[in-house]
């Protein structure tokens, strides 16, 4: 029933053989293959999930055959102890794709639920809370899937499905004037222009050149205040730059559009959650 | 003169597609390709450094003639505002590396930099500070460099080449004695055995069964302080278990001989690093 | 000095592999490969060069010291009998990839000619020429690239660098106006977001959901021009639709800003272009 | 039921990568994934259909549950508007995959169509219309078997699977007799030497040096008609060179074995297809 | 039923993909695709199996419904004309993966009746039988199969899971003690440490140094008895060297623990096995 | 210099992972990266040598500044301890490489060492000696071009190059007639087609139904006379099945043309090579 996902599906094999390697020699001395197990997957703690379709395909890589009952799903805010999905099929596999399935689950729920702490932060204003590029490397459809199941929304993926214009660019080009430019007259349609910006004068700039969004970065609140005044309606205005749980309600209270903060992806913490497996041979 | 790494390079390159896709729209509309620039590397927080030579490859990838210059090495204490490294060579293969150079950095550097905070805590003690399986997907060899610039020690890589019988291996086989049997006629010699146990009564039938190694999974302190009665001396002691900053002293005080940390890969912070890049044509 | 393109030069890898097979068996047993051979690229009739970067590359995966003088570079507008490019280096390796280096060339420089005759046509007018996703399978970089050296521009480059709303995500939603909903309410604020639209109620319905570009699908003439009144400097405007040589000025009148045409990828003419080797053992 | 054809089915993966990226941003913020669909291929205009499995394949590839009814098979001339395949399955997964399917479809078909055209002009005579290597890089199989479905043969799928012994052998070896016997002496046996010659002086050589067959390159008519009867009976005898629909059947007239027009490949025009989607969820 | 092992079956796509190539131009010009064959796989000769799920995996690569009935399992001693497995489904696929079904199985098959042959030579001693790294480039994980199917044990399967020093090391380091010491101070606690050595010198001293196992390299009977006089008990004992099946049990005799034998993976004898296909369409 | 090899330059790569996996960890922890080597490959017993650029590969790999002076050549006869290749480089990558480097070339050695016994054995008999595609999975390419260093031929590659009708395609069709006559009617004309046979009935509906090669399988010496004696000039004669270095030379006597070994490639013993390898660092 599930879609394939080409990129997913072959990025989760190669995480697969890096961690059974030439096999798992432990399970493979002791575990008979048909064995059956039944695990079921619990919340340690409260989290959002985000990661289950791909917990599943980890488990589904090895045991096509492998059965999944689930009692929660992506974007779900899971409470403490309770059990997420329950496994059923051959233990050895269920044994050697664990690790690796709990690796991607932790760290994406771990995602989601900070972009959760985010997103709540700033939910009397019409804001929103933006991933970046700063992900682990290899793992940019999971970590930018994991913000918006924690209620947060993508920036560009990488550097050839969106435009931004930045500071080493714009001393190529000379000024933020000529780099718009540039761009405006090659650039695929499909793509608006952003410009990153330091200061207001820069704003100002950014705005005249006809940018479809300007990124604020390292502003000071009252920088940003007076930068929102100028764009507010005229463009999308982002900010950016060491934007913490502390400070966020503050940014957004100024008034930008959007807020994107790199540690959502380069710094998540795992969330705690467990396999524990019984086995048996169940009758199917 | 670098070495090629083959498991490493690949998955730069990965990596780098990962960020690239079909090309750098911004930079490509805005850098002529012949223009030069120079970066340098500069450490934004106390740190230490790991991945530095991974980092030179991101560019390398794209620019076989970069040049570098080095004024610090991965494991190497960096403090704030110091300069790292010095790049040399096309500015727009600069720009296109860079966010991918700096996520593999600032991902390795955290890794370091808290493995480093763990290994002082435990200084006064003869232990080992051990990373686990419970890294980012697909960045395993990273995570556990990392690790090891760190002043930590890596736990075995994957399910190859370690064995750690655990408990569903206990359960599959009978009891702690007939697995250790099972693996023990059949394992590669070369391999010790490690029994993962939570109680005592596990503790000693380990022990009886001859393991290498016994893994006190989530003992108290004083669970532990017993079960390193039993077994100092006589096997390798590791402790595991939810041990934090704040309790890893306690269980080193206790005598155990290894600490695994799943922290340490799971939830490390990204440091706070750039590259700062000026452009134009130097004289080569 | 060449920046290394992954991509690219992935598949120019794969594309060797392709016609070499376990090797040049002819070649192979005939040509000592010690012999140098020198190679002239030359232009059998007028053309936009497209592709040399490519060609280059296809002899230097085979032989790294493959040496180059260029006479020409893409873009240009080549006459009949023109040398290109000028190749030096082992003989059989020019043998071997000679017929690949040519098919990518040939391919990329008629795509690059057949836009530059769009292209001329509608010189006159503020409009321009983009292809589409018709490309042929695995080539969208090459083909893409050859639109661009001919004088196009690109449209989206895939499924996730672009919006188009099309008739099956209209059905889907209920309507234009939820459709269009619907994704601003989620999409990348990076990417603008286009409808397909095929008459007159739908144009206005797209203008009225905040559409920023509009794709008219396969209208009349004087359906466009009715529309463009309607759209007209407050959305961008593209046609397509079986646009051709003949009829694409008449479209470019009525003012529109974007002709898409499926047409310069999906059924180019391969230009002629040959290379003449000369074999001997130059000095150096 | 249908057969595994790994190198077929691995480069339907790459295209499809290729188009999707990180996904179809806008068919997955409007279908939902259990929505169903149907969808009707249909010819647009006269034409040879090539592709049928290789179409089916690209959506299977997405959803491995996608049903199909076939109304024509590969190699059957389909009139203009006539249905040729039904199609049933997961409305999301269509519209990712069907501008892939598409383009791999139009241009076989295109290649097929093209190809019955030289076949059908070429009837009344005994001889092959075949491919050659002009193929668009990476499509090999693809644009091969599209000859085939449309009548024609194929000349060899790459270097290594014939022996074409062309003016730079010659040079190298010093004289056709002097090529000829370099490679009886160390080709296997399986494969038969075939020479291209320019000139009946050349002809007249290969026949001494024992060709299996002779490549008549850029003969004038009149040459042509010498060649063959020096030629005929004694070994295969092709012509090629800039043969097109107008002048393939003088040349067949003239009784060569084979004719080989690299336009069937290198330039084919994509035939007019289109897949009608309607959406609903069927009982299944 | 099977479980996936993503590095055998990755192999096994790479192996068919050899053999196949374009296609099997035999096979595809004469069977019919829905041509159904029943295939008996046949032992030849008497050996040791081992391969069979390798086997079939190859069939089913190319027909995911081909149905097997076994009568023998890996490990079994076969005898000569004794019918192992009964192979039903397309006859095309069984044709097109046959030479690669058997390449494997015979390969694995030979190596696993040689393996058996040192094994029964020792069987009175307490003595393992041991591979070693000198195995055929590409297939390490199925001639270490092989060697476990015929009653060895597997060395290290590369250099990442397995310490051995060896002269080179020893002589980089300074001696014996220093090399072992560094290893020692870094090394995963999960391996053991060996050390290779050539004289009672070296073997005394890698006993000083700790070594948890020797491996007497080359070492004359006499040289070997005295080794073990030393060794026994304290650590292990591995002998090795053009040990040969002749001269194998005077080894064990000696008292090692371990014996490896590089010419069980590195000159096995193919075994003679056949597969005897019949064509039809049976009943489902 | 060395010409790239695309299929065998991924084939080392892949090898040389398999071996390397996450590093090699002993000589990671002994050896300093810096220090350099040198290393001397030597014969051990007479060989004929094959694969001294694949050896050569496999350290460049690592290490592309590894300096290299041959003293012999493919296809040299080598004597015992005789000095075939000095190395000179990084000792980290030598010692990495080594083993892989050896696997390579002792294998590739010791097939063209057999197969220059076989064609010794028919020196005096106008008559081939060939390989088939009883090779280790993965490894055709390289034991293919060790069967032409030892002075044999090779038959197809795979299944795409060459035409062999075997047993069960001639049931399929009916007889031999109808199975030559389906492949001539659809085949590439550049293969000859090869027909297999069991008697002297199938040899003769062979030659009427104008195969251009006759393989003889299997058949007694008195039979294959006779066979000869129907076909000798007419078609290419084969003999194969069972043969060894005791019957060869009847079998050549016999008068056939070609005579194909399994044992070359599937059972060929590996030649005795080592690397002595000193260390230091030597001036450049």
């Amino acid at each position: 029933m599930d879609e394939i996902n080409p990129i997913r599906d072959r990025l989760i094999g190669l995480c697969l053989e890096e961690d059974l390697g030439f096999g798992d020699v432990t399970t493979e001395l002791i575990i008979d293959p048909s064995t059956l197990g039944k695990g079921v997957l619990l919340a340690r703690e409260p989290l959002v999930l985000a990661g289950l379709p791909v917990f599943k395909r980890v488990f589904r890589a090895l045991c096509p055959e492998m059965a999944f009952e689930d009692y929660a799903a992506d974007g779900d805010l899971v409470p403490a102890e309770k059990n997420i999905c329950l496994l059923e099929g051959a233990l050895s596999s269920m044994l050697k794709a664990e690790r690796t399935a709990l690796n991607f689950l932790q760290r994406m729920s771990g995602i989601a639920t900070l972009t959760r702490q985010y997103v709540e932060k700033v939910r009397p204003y019409h804001v929103r809370i933006l991933d970046t590029r700063k992900t682990a490397p290899g793992l940019r459809w999971f970590d930018k899937y994991a913000v918006r199941m924690g209620g947060g929304f993508n920036h560009r993926f990488g550097l050839s499905d969106g435009i931004l214009i930045k500071d080493n660019h714009i001393a190529a080009a000379g000024s933020i004037g000529r780099a718009v430019e540039r761009v405006r007259m090659k650039a695929p349609h499909t793509l608006k222009i952003e410009v990153e910006v330091e200061d207001l004068a820069g704003t100002e700039e950014a705005l005249r050149a006809g940018a479809d969004a300007v990124l604020l970065d390292n502003m000071s609140p009252a920088q940003i205040e007076e930068a929102v005044r100028l764009l507010k309606g005229k463009v999308l205005i982002e900010a950016s730059g060491g934007i913490t749980l502390e400070t966020v309600e503050e940014t957004a209270k100024a008034g930008v559009d959007l807020i994107s903060v790199g540690a959502l992806t380069h710094s998540p913490r795992a969330v705690d959650l467990s396999l524990e497996i019984v086995q048996g041979n169940f009758s199917p």
